[in-house]
């Protein structure tokens, strides 16, 4: 049978990452494409702890059926501690739970995009908004990232000669895949820029939680006065990324949309992790948790980075990130990325390709993505010195 | 600010059901309208114990991000049990893990249809699969159900009629909210239908297995030879609702449009509950325990039923289910619904109007969905009687 898909979806690719990820299974292969959380980083032993008290004390609760907007004390606990500690959210916004960050940008979209309407980006970008953009028959369409930062004034430009344009999506702290992070005064640009023009932000803050050098930034949320921020946060990084479990922080009006549209697509988050999160975050110290994994990722960034430089010829250019997950390797022009991936791989070490978190499907991309929290600090060593080797190879060539 | 949602979202309205669930804050009104499978139906001991031997031995897999398509070893175990129990599954066919059977059916929806295509619906039907389709932007068309299942001429002269016809939606077994089963003979005439007009066939089973009187009917898509089902299943009402996990079999090219719909939405499912589902169906006896369960819903049903017969006025009709969660009951056309549901409120017991089931939002019903899984025997007994109360008194006017 010939099958009639939506057009929506009829081009839309899976993730390239995801795709890679999945094909890594020769063990021999070293891959620095991964997005994972350290498996060092779960709080194992107190999970367990507390799953066994949930089995025990109110196993109906968290087997049965939930409310959409999330576990009510979840909800509370995640906005009291956004409020507390970042200054997000204000009398107009209100807080629910959704199965992962994805979601969280995914329903924005749906709530906002009719097929055929436009999404601004930063280029590169996180390719599972792309294509949660994409699901929704929105067109992406990317804005130079500089290393502040996206650039302020094509910005403005495009947000002038783009028709239909209903939402900006950024990644303002510790961007994937880029691994940038926008300074204070290009937030305050981008939502005078948002308030001017009336349209609606997704500030996409999944990593904001994993700084290990430099000096806090306060979220473009912290700055809506006028309800203009749909803030999407996640529970991933810091605690399970397997038990799925996100929020987001947004106007009422837009929060109730979003909340008819989780409805359709999943009717609740799991209700067990819900209570676990809450459990966790009430019983246990989450913030001693979180200095602990910021311990991990400096220490494994700092290795990636001290053998980049001292293994990779001076022509690859790479970003030194604050924190998060990523690093963002530029090759020179001469070098053929395509080709450049193919032979990593053969040398056993696998990359992500820039062209995946390019806006414009078709536009070309010297540049690839490194994940430092994945792999072991021998792979970490490993891998770098087989990719500094591919280049040698390209340069020699 | 004034925010301009999307259309598709524009008009749609949470599910007055889950708002009826919501606003249930009362203890003192006893409610009818719930979906909820029995607490005493969640296997507590097993899965507790299951659980801590996650935690223990293989903690980072359950915790860590998983494969969109779902774990493999329980892909496995669900497509095993299709096959050799429900003859589902062919050569052509892939299972995959969703976040609950609302997903198979939202993904299914927006892998085929454009803004403005049609998806063709029993009328009455479930409300959570049109909120479904018109958050795709689809347009739903109902067409009678009759007591052994849709009108198979209005079928097809509604197909006929009807421009972008994409999908036909159907709950051949244990109807919600209508509590009917479609006859073999109609299966095999909805077959021929759609393998005429190249129609693809949703057909969504969550109370399948809850079968506690007659005799089993063949799925359609058991009959599938052209590959033009999409089968939707859910543990929801065998395991636990609160822990989301469902599962679909479809055609491959379909299931790999639904991926990457899903990847978009939620990444994958919670990676701890698939490996719970998985070592529940390998280590414990799940159709013992749905055994279990069925007795319960006999038992339950047979109460309800009891009651409505000693109780109700003659005038109102109500079917018989011989599996599932719930009862359709029709009033007399003179009494109005909306008053007759806020009187039974005012009466303290609470039940779902029919209208939120119509395809076409604006038309009249003289029907109220009952459940009888949710409450206690002691409920049911009163809410039953109440409800004849209520009945009368309109009667009396």
């Amino acid at each position: 049978m010939e099958y009639n898909f939506s057009n929506k979806l009829a081009s839309l690719k899976p993730s390239a990452i995801r795709e890679i990820f999945k094909s890594l299974s020769d063990p021999s292969i070293i891959s620095l494409a991964a997005g994972n959380p350290a498996p060092e980083s779960f709080p194992v032993k107190e999970l367990a702890k507390i799953s066994a008290d949930i089995f025990e004390n109110s196993p109906v609760t968290a087997l049965q059926y939930g409310l959409t907007e999330g576990y009510p004390p979840l909800r509370e606990a995640v906005a009291d501690r956004l409020k507390n500690k970042f200054s997000i959210g204000r009398d107009f916004d209100s807080t629910v739970i959704v199965t992962g960050g994805q979601q969280g940008i995914e329903l924005t979209c749906k709530a906002f995009c009719n097929e055929g309407d436009t999404v601004i980006c930063e280029n590169p970008t996180f390719i599972g908004a792309l294509n949660a953009f994409r699901s929704n028959g929105a067109n992406t369409v990317g804005v130079e990232l500089e290393d502040d930062g996206i650039n302020i004034e094509k910005l403005e430009e495009t947000i002038k000669n783009t028709k239909n344009v209903k939402l900006l999506y950024l990644i303002p702290t510790f961007q994937n895949p880029a691994g940038i992070t926008t300074s204070l005064e290009k937030r305050k640009k981008i939502y005078e820029i948002a308030k001017k023009y009336r349209i609606v932000v997704i500030e996409d803050n999944p990593y904001g939680e994993l700084r290990f050098a430099g000096k806090e930034i306060p979220t473009i949320k912290s700055m809506d006065t006028e309800g203009l921020v749909v803030y999407c946060g996640s529970f991933s990084k810091i605690l399970s990324a397997g038990m799925r479990v996100g929020f987001m922080c947004a106007p009422n009006e837009i929060i109730s949309k979003a909340v008819v549209a989780k409805q359709v697509e999943d009717v609740h988050t799991n209700m067990f992790f819900q209570m676990l999160c809450h459990r966790y975050m009430t019983e246990c110290d989450l913030d001693a948790h979180i200095a602990g994994i910021r311990d991990i990722y400096r220490r494994k960034c700092t290795l990636m980075l001290t053998e980049l430089e001292n293994n990779m010829p001076e022509c690859v250019k790479f970003t030194r990130p604050e924190g998060g997950l990523f690093i963002w390797c530029t090759l020179p022009e001469s070098i053929d990325l395509g080709e450049f991936v193919k032979a990593a791989i053969a040398n056993k070490v696998a990359v992500v390709p820039g062209t995946a978190f390019n806006c414009d499907t078709e536009a070309p991309s010297n540049a690839f993505r490194l994940n430092y929290s994945t792999p072991s600090d021998e792979q970490i060593v490993k891998g770098v010195r087989l990719l500094a080797e591919t280049v040698k190879q390209f340069l020699n060539k």
